[in-house]
């Protein structure tokens, strides 16, 4: 006998629906929402492109007056402003009045930051909280743009066995195969811009573009670290820590190379490791990454936590998570 | 319903048993050999300490009257040359009148290769073939010997995840946690030699004993990669190659470090790879290979498989084997 989802598996799922609007959800966060009513989906929806329609306003467009009643889950806390794009959330969702609203991620955006909950629960609409792990993952880039003022950094890495990203000549191409690039084509298309050091820009002269059928207009934004001169349609950042003048941009994908890579970990700014590993053992190559500062290795522990592990055709993939408090 | 297990399965099971002569059979192979009759196991046996008696004497010595007509799984072909210590495991064999006798290799040693499968046969004692990869993998240090004339050898690594084994002043202690050195020290015992480069002999001092309880007596013999001058109570060689000096030892366990673990795979005199990684990330360190002779990418693929990986606490642990032939 299967038994009910619970609270957490439709806020897993919601959080699901919101990963289709990241990243094209920039400005706003990519929220995701399901209205259930009798155990039965009534409406759902995510943030679309350009930040509106919300993700409630699509689901309770789509329930119509089936929203009564229903139960909501969402994977941030209803906005409680109005725009000129629109009613806030929390006052379509009291017009709707479902029974129930379900939130993972209170909105620390000041202009919500709890009053959207208190909205609801002033027209008499019960509200619980309840922490899901992928809820809070579908919303990096906008919690830690809300809580460092900077983007979420993923840093990715593609390497051999013994941890070079090349050969000491610089030759990179090919360490992985063909399903791992496909992969790395696929994240690039979540991320809002993408970099890479200039070195790499002067030896790859890489494109730095999807290549994925169907996806080659979500190609982000690209972004050179470098102390040198401007070049032709890229954005140059100097330092690190200018990649908070990035606009619209709350995923940053840094594509390396050793010297970019520990530039970024010095200053504590990759919030995620993707590591693309080949079955191959190069030896004296380059290694994969430069000095990042550290100078005992009990300060090396406890700072990284696997998160995915899987296999892309003969590559290994493993996200791990930069453990933050 | 469970199915009743196939010939492959009985093999993989007496390879099993055939893990447990390891190293300690030496200079015999091990061997596993069970003796199944209407489904029941009536006899099991594996090579024993000095090697012998052999697998299949313990497992007809258990099973007494009961082998006559039973079905023997046996990992190597058996024996067909009468030493001082007793009768061919062959003559055994066709004595105790087995129906039928499941092989997983042939024995390539020249007193046998094939004879012993002959003096079955000739017996009326059906004889089938079954390659089983677990049966071939527990005779890996015999193979090797055979085929290669030298020790099977492993390199294990202990590194981060950026593939470095140690800081750059030569900190290494520790970059894996407990469970992974626990799981060091089985590995230890499995091996009849172990060997570390000078530079990790001078740096580390490392004791490179079996510290697991009950198993302090594995302690294989300790040897070392060097140019210079003798060290008491170890055994030298002057380079990889000397490896097939080593008396009694079908498997050798190479400990590093970098430049030592690059000597061996540059002489393409690595059988099995064992990566513990740290999810550590530690820069500027000690890469964990030096040069390997590598020029260009393409001849860096399709040498290596993983065949194992598993997580040991928060250290991941994979195996990969050199692909042959
Ligand atoms: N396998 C992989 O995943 C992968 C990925 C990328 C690259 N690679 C390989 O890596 C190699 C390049 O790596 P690399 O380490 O030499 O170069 P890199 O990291 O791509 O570029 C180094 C340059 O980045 C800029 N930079 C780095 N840190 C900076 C900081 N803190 N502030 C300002 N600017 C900074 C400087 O640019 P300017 O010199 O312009 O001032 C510096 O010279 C290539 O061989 C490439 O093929 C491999
Ligand atoms: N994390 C790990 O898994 C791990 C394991 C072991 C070591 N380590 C670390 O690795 C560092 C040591 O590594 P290393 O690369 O400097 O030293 P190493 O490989 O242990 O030793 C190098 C020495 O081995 C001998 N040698 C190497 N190749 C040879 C060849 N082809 N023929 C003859 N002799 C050869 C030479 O010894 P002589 O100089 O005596 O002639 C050479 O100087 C230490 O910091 C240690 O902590 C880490």
């Amino acid at each position: 006998m299967e038994s009910e989802p619970t609270d957490l598996d439709w806020l897993d799922a919601a959080a699901a629906l919101a990963g289709r609007g990241r990243p094209r959800s920039s400005p706003n966060p990519a929220v995701g929402c399901i209205l259930v009513k009798d155990g039965v989906v009534v409406g759902r929806g995510w943030t679309q492109p350009g930040g509106r329609p919300h993700a409630e306003a699509q689901a309770l467009g789509m329930a119509g007056p089936d929203a009564r009643g229903a139960v909501a889950y969402v994977t941030l806390e209803p906005c409680a402003h109005r725009s000129d794009r629109g009613p806030s959330c929390a006052d379509l969702l009291v017009e709707a009045a479902p029974a129930r609203v379900v939130v993972a991620q209170t909105d620390p955006d000041p202009r919500t930051d709890g009053e959207g909950i208190e909205r609801l629960k002033r027209a008499g609409i019960t509200v619980d909280y309840c922490d899901s792990i992928a809820a809070r993952r579908s919303l990096d880039g906008f919690l830690t743009l809300q809580r460092f003022n900077r983007p979420h950094v993923t840093l990715k890495l593609a390497m051999s066995l013994d941890g070079c990203i090349a050969l000491p000549d610089g030759e990179s191409q090919w360490i992985t195969g063909e399903e791992a690039r496909a992969h790395v084509h696929s994240r690039r298309a979540m991320a809002d811009a993408i970099l890479v050091g200039g070195g790499t820009w002067r030896k790859d002269l890489p494109r730095l573009t999807v290549r994925l059928p169907g996806l080659e207009e979500r190609s982000p934004q690209r972004v050179v670290l470098t102390r040198g001169v401007p070049i032709d349609g890229v954005k140059i950042i100097n330092t690190p820590a200018q990649i908070c003048t990035l606009e619209r941009t709350q995923y940053l994908y840094v594509e390396g190379g050793a010297q970019t890579g520990a530039s970024f970990l010095a200053e504590d700014l990759v919030d995620r490791l993707e590591i693309y590993r080949a079955p191959i053992v190069i030896g004296k190559g380059m290694p994969s990454l430069g000095d990042i500062g550290l100078t005992d290795l009990a300060g090396a522990h406890g700072r990284w936590r696997l998160v995915e592990r899987r296999q892309l055709g003969s590559d290994c993939y493993e996200a791990y998570e930069r453990i933050r408090d």
